[in-house]
């Protein structure tokens, strides 16, 4: 086997090694099938069976109960920003959206075209560095929904909790925090998250949909795009993305059986991402953390360096180290370190270790 | 490894095994990368180019001019019927279909929901075993498109060359043939194909689009069904199938340097189906070909048994014998052996000989 990097990419993103070894043991064909994953009929008992186990992990996981539909899309978490509102908001209705970074305006731009949208809150002043308190969002309790981004990717900032948003269907992109702690599903109209950041590799996006909402879908809508019909045919309506659903089922196998369950993969991601916040707090503004420090992501760790000359030396002597895809977004500039579930914590203290040693050289 | 069979699925289909070797070889660390396909960044270089060999791969063998975008979606082709209407058909005009069969039916369907559609031509009062000739096309000079399957999955008939159609622009639903021998790209205006047959896994779908009919997508169409934006972006507005466009790559590279490109394949597509249909016609009516002789599917080998106690017992013997996923699809009933371009020589000589020692079991 080629040596293998720490690599710190915002996704597609790391996957758990034994995953990635089941998948290359099995790749010619699956056990007892003959077969490769990639050449079997998703109408297949063999595919079946994987699709219907990658549910049940989910709702093992989350606890999802059955007033739940679980789906399994293409088109990425952008198709959702467009289905959401196709599907959700009617004809003279409004959804409130909360913006807290560049992919919940992307949702809402989306949504725009539409319908009515109002903005509930908007962290843009501050250039989304922090997060609303409850008293800030200026809700309509009439709203077909309420949109969020629990992380944002970009900047870095990650919801503790769900915002309190009364009866109003909450809908959530959870996108590149999906599966790192356990959740509260009920309090959840609708939650979507694309796979390539924690649970897969990119071309299948998971819906987890309250099923009561399932009927304000028009039966005259574009076919792929009704959540009825992809709910009224366990996503089999077309061929689905089966090897990413395949994926999913490995990835979630791992997190039950190998991690241990959603609290330990938690406690996992606190420790791992302590060991970051602890060099930026103690180095004296050297690493200037982006978030705000009590809204500041586990997932994505968001810094400036003193000048645009440290932060590309930073970047090119952190690759020759094996620690790549630490450039920031080009939106945010600096440093991000992507430390999803699947970076292991020898990856973190790698880039600790480092980023200690380059803070001892280049500080003033 | 474990034993391979010969597996016969309408797809996700038989792939070719270096390809399969490949993928497996590289699986936890592309050379040189350090990472696997599944965690590398869209953005990095490392994929930009592999998904521009996919593209180049598709250019060089079908000789696809500049005056075509070539671009990389999810949703399947059952989203391509709706995103074709959606893009192309505009208010006050008109597109039409011709059904040849179950997929040009469904086309229809969807865009009959995004405006005024029209039926060129309708196999149905045949069950759909033959094709038009060029003069039974009731064509509308007008109309924003004319929309055709050139190979029916599902019934097994399948065009030998485009219908004529004048001026307006074609639209071809190639999903279960693209790329089984060359084609003219220049008499399309466009061109859609499912990867799950020919190309390779389900998740990507390959649409050749002339450019100049980008113009007709409406910006405040919803932006993932939105051609002009996928050709603006390169197929990365958002996050690509990249394992898709992965083995795309991989299995263009197969057809250009182990085949030796598409008059090749061709060769090898006649002389594979020759060996069944030969079984078919030398059978006197005990394998009862659903397509007629002059239309039938190089592709998808359809027929019927005398009864369907012996269509299970047909497809219960083979599977003892590795040939497997022989049912016909439940619309046209019978047996259905899908003989892509991956399908080796062998595993259609082993179907032929099974055929007939069936036969000669079991005619009366
Ligand atoms: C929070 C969030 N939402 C949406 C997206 C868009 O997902 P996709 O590229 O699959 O459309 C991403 C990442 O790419 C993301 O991080
Ligand atoms: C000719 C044809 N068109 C469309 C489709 C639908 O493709 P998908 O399932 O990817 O939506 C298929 C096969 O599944 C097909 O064979
Ligand atoms: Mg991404
Ligand atoms: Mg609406
Ligand atoms: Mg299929
Ligand atoms: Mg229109």
């Amino acid at each position: 086997m080629t040596q293998r990097v720490y690599n710190f990419s915002a996704g597609p993103a790391v996957m758990p090694v034994p995953v990635l070894e089941s998948i290359q043991r099995d790749m010619l064909a699956l056990p007892g099938v003959g077969a490769s994953i990639l050449e079997i009929s998703h109408r297949s008992g063999t595919f079946v069976a994987i699709a219907e186990a990658a549910e049940a992990n989910l709702r093992k996981l989350l606890s999802i109960s059955d007033d739940y539909a679980v789906l399994f899309l293409q088109g990425g978490s952008r198709l959702q920003f467009s289905m959401i509102p196709m599907n959700l908001l009617g004809k003279g209705q409004s959804a409130d959206y909360i913006l807290t970074g560049s992919w919940g305006n992307d949702a809402l731009k989306e949504a725009k075209k539409e319908g009515e949208t109002s903005v509930a809150w908007d962290g843009k002043s501050t250039n989304y560095d922090r997060l609303p308190k409850n008293g800030d969002l200026k809700l309509n309790p009439q709203a077909a929904y309420i949109h969020y981004t629990s992380n944002e990717t970009i900047q870095g900032v990650q919801f503790k909790s769900e915002p309190e948003v009364g009866e109003v269907p909450l809908v959530c992109d959870a996108s590149s925090e999906f599966l790192y702690k356990p959740l509260d599903v009920s309090k959840y109209g609708l939650l979507y998250a694309c796979a390539q950041k924690n649970a897969g590799p990119s071309g299948v996006t998971v819906v987890i949909i309250r099923k009561d909402l399932l009927k304000r879908s028009d039966p005259n809508m574009p076919g792929y795009l009704n959540y009825q019909i992809h709910a009224d045919n366990g996503s089999m309506w077309n061929t689905p993305p089966t090897f990413g659903i395949y994926v999913l089922k490995l990835v979630t196998d791992w997190l039950l059986n190998d991690v241990g369950g959603l609290d330990a993969m938690y406690q996992r991601n606190q420790d791992k991402a302590k060991l970051l916040y602890d060099v930026l707090d103690e180095s004296n503004g050297f690493y200037a953390g982006h978030a705000q420090r009590e809204d500041r992501s586990l997932m994505n760790v968001t810094f400036r360096l003193p000048s645009d000359e440290l932060t590309d030396q930073f970047v090119g002597e952190a690759k020759k180290q094996s620690l790549t895809d630490l450039k920031g977004h080009r939106s945010v500039g600096g440093i991000r370190a992507s430390i999803y579930n699947a970076m292991p914590l020898a990856g973190v203290e790698k880039l600790r270790d480092f980023m200690v040693e380059f803070k001892e050289k280049n500080a003033k």
